[in-house]
Parts: C-alpha cells; structure tokens; sequence
C-alpha cells in the first residue's frame, strides 16, 4: 500500500551516444515523465544538452548506476524494450513480446513503479539483461528494417504510455518477486528437477508471472504454496 | 476508382538539420513507409546519411521540390502536423486538430494518397502553408513542453499509422477539391458574402470538408449544388 500511482522510468542500458541521451531527455519531457536512470552512459557533454533541449533539466537529474540491478531496484515491475522479439515462442528469453499497446492495456488500474528497459544502440540488451526482466516489449516494425534509433523507440513507447490509467491494484515489489523466484529455485532442487531444463522453466515462469502482473499478496500466497510443498517433501503424509 | 489502397507521403518542409532528415527516413523505413518528399531541405550531405542509417535508399530517392504545393500535388488529403494546435476552437487555422489515433480512425476503409507535412525544427508550418491543409494532426504532448523533435513526431504519427486498413472508398483527389473550393468561393462573391468573413469561411468548410474526407462523387454533388445555387442568383424564380 505504498504505491501511489503508476511510474515509469526509462533506464538506458549503456547508451553510446550522448545525442540519444538528450533525445530521450526530450521525449520523456514531451510525454510527462521525468524519472532517467542510466546505467554506465557515455560521457553527457554538448551534444548530450543541445538534443534535450528543454529537458536538459530530465537529463541532469538523471540517476546513474553501475549496473542494471542498482538503477532498478525499488521497481515492481522491469519491462525490457526490444527490437529483436525471438522469432520462436518457445524461446523464454525474447518471448512473447508485447506491444506497446498491449502494455498500455495490461498496466491499467496498476500502482507501482515500472522500469523500461533500453538497450545499447548497437547490441540492444543481452539474455541476460533480458533475464532479468518480467516483460518483454516490442514495437511493431517493418520486417524490412526493424532497427529504430533508441530515443525514437523512447519516444513512441512513451507516447503509448502517457494516458494508461493507474488504479488501485498494487503490483508486487520486485525484491519480493526475486525472493520467489529464490524460493521455487529453491523448490526445483527439492525435487530433483533435471538441471538442464531449470534455467528455461525458471525463465518461462518470470514470463508468465511478469505478464500476470502478480500483487504483493499474490506472491505471498505463491510463497505460502511452495513452502507447504517443500514442507510436504520433508514430511510425506503417510497415505 | 485510379486509386488502389492508401498511400502515405511524408513531406518535410523546410528542414533545417540533415539529421532529422535522416532519422526522418530510418523511422519511416521502420513502420514500412517510403514515399518522402522534401520542400527546400538543407544540404544533405554525411549527417543525414549517418542518420538515415540502412534506410538511405528512402532518402535518397525522396523527391525535392520548391513549394509544398508541388510536393502534394497529386494528393486527395492533405494532413499537417503540428505541434501547437491553437487553443481557441473557433480558430480554423489550427483547429480543430486531431490526435494520430483520431487519423488512423478517420483513414480506415479509404484509399488514396495522404500527404502528412512536417513543419521546420524551429517555428513549424506558417498559417499560411496551415491553409493549404485539410486537417490539422496534433500529437497529446505535455503542455509543460510540447514541443518534439521533428523525427520523433514523424515516428510516432507513422507508428500509429502504419496499421490502417484501406478499403473500397476512394477519397476525392485534391485537384477536384481545390476546384470545388474555387467554385464556392466564386459564390461567395456571387451572394455578397462580407469579405472580411471570406477567408475564414472558407478556412471553416475546408477544415469541415476535410474531416469529412469526401469521395469524388461527393464533391461533384457539392458543386452541382453551388452551379445551382449560382444559376438561380442569376436567374431568380418568379414566386
């Protein structure tokens, strides 16, 4: 109950051009918002000023962090931004990826704090970057040319989700969503679960829980689930 | 019944920066778009090209013109976007402007070619060039800062766009229109109308014409009217 409202924050992943930086400083003020966290950014001189623009006041007050988990952290929920969705579904990774659009639909009538994940102008965001992410996004392009300029990707993600309509339906924290990933981890190993398939289930789970957009009681009574099943491989029922 | 589906050209007047215009051209080529017309562009030289990245084919066959009059020739609608719709509603210049999602809805089921006029990176479209449009497309920006890049307009006007379903409906070519209003304007004088009235009449039935995106049966029923209603000036009824 102490989320008030719904925030997005843009976090770039590694930009390498200070131009895209002020860019994305620019469109975030365009669309009203204001939280920019960056993760090891390239050096913010001129340039980096002169395409915010008016929002060289976004691109100052910008957090920087050293790595993705830092500037994360307080989140509820870390949706990754990419434009590269895994063409095969059963790739847990990269898929499903959502639009824009849908992630307008399915953050409604939510409270909690929602990192968007950029990646590098190059590379994008690695699979693991992408781990750690709930939700994969990605813009509906051209198969011809899917590759978007970062602040133009910034730019229509923030336009699609200037108008969603937060509610009262509180998303967990993230720190409590990683203690139950831990605990069904945790979970596998009681049950001898073959250790090549744990790293895909694990991930399949975080995708379907990331897009169920769980509540803070919801994980707890995810958590209540497992600790019975785990207490219940200890202490058989004699049947 | 020449037209076949919905064709939409990107038309940047007078861009100052030959980067946007190659940003211009990479996010067309992102939502599939190809068509760019340029009215008096600054020199084109490395910047843009850089900018324009695996889409310099788009920039380099965009079509170069001395007015906007000849880049949207052969145009039936004829869109400006902009970034400051006017406030006051009875303003005809600049309202009633429509949001990109209004657009998409507005175009659906119709075919022709739909010139959307980018203005410059500075201070827009004048009135006057404003004028020669038929509706007015405004992106909901924050009112704190609403003014966008001139490529992350483009991207997100052609991201909401590039998924409309044409039909069967052939809007009226714009020749016909120009024509049409020609002929009530020309009626206008017939009645006596208030020349100090002139103008923004005119500007009103273009911005209503235009909303309504007649076909060009429609526009030949309108003049077939106004041919009436002119004879009769002429050639009273004995009542």
């Amino acid at each position: 109950m102490d989320n008030n409202g719904l925030k997005i924050r843009v976090v770039l992943v590694e930009p390498l051009y200070e131009g895209n930086v002020g860019s994305t400083a620019r469109a975030m003020k365009n669309f009203g918002f204001s939280d920019l966290a960056l993760v090891n950014p390239c050096e913010l001189e001129g340039q980096a000023r002169a395409f915010a623009m008016h929002a060289r006041d976004i691109m100052e007050n910008a957090s920087v962090h050293s790595t993705i988990q830092d500037a994360v952290g307080d989140s509820n929920l870390i949706i990754a931004a990419t434009g590269n969705p895994g063409m095969r579904v059963e790739e847990h990774i990269r898929a499903p990826a959502y639009t824009p659009a849908d992630i307008n639909t399915m953050l409604e009538g939510r409270n909690g704090t929602i990192s968007i994940l950029f990646g590098r102008e190059d590379k994008g965001l690695s699979n693991d970057e992408l781990k750690l992410c709930d939700i994969i996004m990605s813009i509906p392009t051209s198969p011809d040319y899917p590759s978007m300029n970062l602040s133009h990707s910034v730019a229509v993600v923030l336009y699609e989700l200037c108008d969603i309509k937060a509610g009262s339906i509180n998303l967990a924290h993230h720190f409590d969503l990683d203690l139950m990933y831990g605990h069904i981890r945790e979970m596998l190993d009681d049950i001898d679960y073959p250790a090549h398939k744990k790293d895909k289930t694990m991930l399949m789970l975080q995708r379907i829980f990331g897009r169920a957009r769980l509540t803070s009681r919801e994980v707890q009574t995810i958590r209540g689930l497992v600790r019975r099943i785990q207490y219940r491989l200890c202490h058989p029922l004699d049947r």
